[in-house]
């Protein structure tokens, strides 16, 4: 826990550091925060152009032909991955898939050598999961001027594309975001996608973000600031346009103070009793995996206001048009493209 | 050993499961048990088209551009993942390769959800192989209607590629089946290299199909209906046309009764000797991989009977005709095509 | 450690093996040992045209569309498997990445099993990395006529084209290889990288080869012959135009009479001090990864000198070279291309 908390202040005393380009162009997207609603726009608008029904032939573009793109996860078979995978694929672009763990690396200087050896065989972009946090700015900090460094998710910090393509699914139902009542509830305290839902919605200005959880799954008091906090799903949800549920870790359900299994469902679950507390129209988000009767009752999860799959394929969408943002930004830089 | 029976209870108890689409076009294959002769010889036809000689380039096409195919194993280095990835690629598909075990996921939802969460990213097919009986129908079952799912092994019940290579090569040395002895020997009860060579052989009529094992490794007695059952290997390939010789696994040669390694094969290794029984211009197939000197000899294996080798290079070109039938069937039925 | 010894007096006695075809031209590349100078200037010549810097698009070329490599590694991702499978796609190959330890199988027979199966499905190259002295050799003696045998690797033996990126980088800084030093520092007597060094050097008739090393890492006498021998570092570099740097393996530095990190650091480091007694336009290199501050100070290593990380770019133009010469030529044999 120390480490932990120990590597979150070590980050937020860190000097800032931006993921803008001399021109204001979006050059690494390690954290949705602070950056800019009209870039934040730009990447949603666009990721609208990818978006295909399922049972269409998914978008696909030649415009990174040529570009490589490393992926590199600490395990192989994450469903974050796949989507970065198939998005840079579906622009053209060769993926190297590299499972490495980069913090395991004994000292900075190594996690840099297999960044600048990577490097070297000429890569556009690298695509980081790692547990530590901190690894993705400070790859960032380090790459060459045309290389880009996007997070797929850091420790419970940060997950940018997370952040988009939940916006993304948002807007799609409801655009007017300054009308809208948004509820995230669950273990918010460990929660990256929490922490980026509330950097997005915070830049795009939603109506009014709550955070809805346990005492022990609360972030400390300082983070998040603007969202309201609620200490029961029932007052948290209460005529809500958007949940946003999210994933409970057993782990969490033992050291922590809170309920196991059955009781956690029982008090903090969304049944399809407490979603008609919300609005009549409301939409139901999950990041995924979902623990179903847990978190979330299947009939819910499957029911007629959950985008939860819509999620998954924004996702995709979202992930192409940061990789083309990013990625011929830096071409037109170099007088490439 | 019960788990083993129960599935197999259960699977044969399970309401029969289509794998057509209403306009009577293969969608799913996960077994030949029932498949129409018509459909069978369509694959084989197509199949042949795609047959090169392994120093010719490989037959490629641009059939299946912009379409993924998601190949789902359990282990990564398996000759039939590679040959369904060759396929898939080779017929311009984007090919995802995980390395998941579905039928671990903790309940029925959770495969689904995995299932449904990659179906979000837009796949035209899934290629799967599980330990666990039944799971390619679950999910055959559950996919959308655009989705096909095609088994790359399923326990010992089915291996439907598997069954039509076999059949093409077969047919591409004796194209008259129904004048031919077939004689599959060794472990049949675990095999399902040994199930699906019964259904196809069955759908295009052989003349005589013979199955030759000991006793402990003969299949229940209402198993394979209409094989001749031989218990020595000299009875069992006598004037056979087709000998195929199955893997048999240490484990068995422990468990049951029968004999170890030297003695497995005194009694039940296809030896040159031993092959003389048989017709003169008999041929030798063996799925692979191969136990030298257990269940075959290596001058067997490399004589000029065999067409193991053969086998190999038809399970690609029967990989591309399942992929590129099931794909553009759904193609043609959603007007993309 | 009888084991190595063994193996390499096995491989001394093997008859010697041809890499070229009947025509003279490279078929396999498994050592350099031998391979005619003319041979080794064409590929760099060829791999000199697939040189950019890292900051432009790399070189792509369709030389090598319809064809098949495997990538056979023990495993997944070293860096050497990453830049063989950039190599071969930006030619325009399809690449199969197989985590298979070929040496790990039973008999000689089920390594021949593993390749022959893929050699069924198609396959121009077999790029291999194995533990075990002789298996690419083994492979390359019993492949079809057409395919070719690359090593990516083998035990402490041979690294051919880590041989060759080194003398790309020597040569685009030095092109007068005739009035070079070179001086080879560190664990020669474990190191594929050395030996392959003093293969390639020997060919291309080097000024002055040395081997610089404690005791206890000089390879036996008899060894690379032609190189002077020095124990001291300050007296091997002095005056060198070119310093390769090896890595030393932790667990040498505890099995054998050599000191420890620091210690080591101290006697055999390559320090910014010691530098100067090389020449003023020294060059250095290392084939990494590299354990910074026990073979090299990081300074040196990021330094002016350091031509480090141009070794990793000139690795993918060899490995693009040696792809396409080998593979291409064996397509005019069988009248493809």
């Amino acid at each position: 826990m120390a480490t932990r908390q120990d590597s979150t202040e070590r980050l937020i005393n860190m000097p800032s550091f931006n993921q803008l380009d001399a021109h204001g162009r979006l050059r690494h997207l390690i954290s949705l925060e602070g950056l800019p609603a009209d870039t934040i726009h730009q990447l949603l608008d666009r990721a609208q152009t990818y978006v295909r029904r399922i049972d269409e032939r998914p978008a696909q573009s030649h415009a990174l032909t040529g570009c490589t793109v490393a992926n590199i996860f600490t395990e192989p078979s994450t469903r974050t991955r796949a989507s970065f995978e198939l998005a840079a694929r579906r622009l053209g672009a060769e993926v190297l898939n590299l499972e490495i763990q980069l913090s395991s690396r004994m000292k900075g200087e190594t996690i840099l050598d297999t960044i600048h050896t990577l490097q070297a065989m000429s890569m556009d972009a690298f695509v980081i999961r790692d547990a530590q946090p901190g690894v993705c700015r400070f790859v960032a900090e380090n790459v060459a001027p045309h290389v880009s460094v996007l997070s797929a998710g850091e420790a419970h910090l940060s997950h940018p594309t997370q952040g988009l393509l939940d916006a993304l699914t948002i807007i799609q139902h409801k655009p007017q975001l300054g009308d809208l009542t948004l509820a995230v509830v669950g273990d918010i305290r460990h929660s990256r996608v929490a922490r980026s839902a509330h950097h997005v919605f915070t830049a795009l200005g939603i109506g009014e973000l709550r955070i809805v959880a346990p005492d022990a799954l609360m972030p400390e008091s300082h983070e998040m600031p603007g969202a309201k906090r609620f200490d029961s799903i029932e007052n948290g949800i209460r005529d809500a346009d958007v949940i946003m549920m999210l994933r409970i870790q057993k782990e969490r359900m033992e050291q922590a103070d809170i309920p196991d299994g059955d009781q956690y469902f029982a008090q903090w679950g969304l049944t399809e009793q407490r979603l008609s507390l919300a609005q009549q129209d409301v939409i139901v988000l999950h990041p995924g995996p979902m623990n179903r009767e847990i978190e979330i009752a299947s009939s819910v999860a499957d029911g007629k206001h959950s985008v939860i799959r819509q999620q998954v394929t924004n996702g995709v969408a979202v992930r192409m048009a940061v990789l083309e943002s990013v990625i011929t930004t830096r071409q037109l830089a170099r007088g490439i493209a």
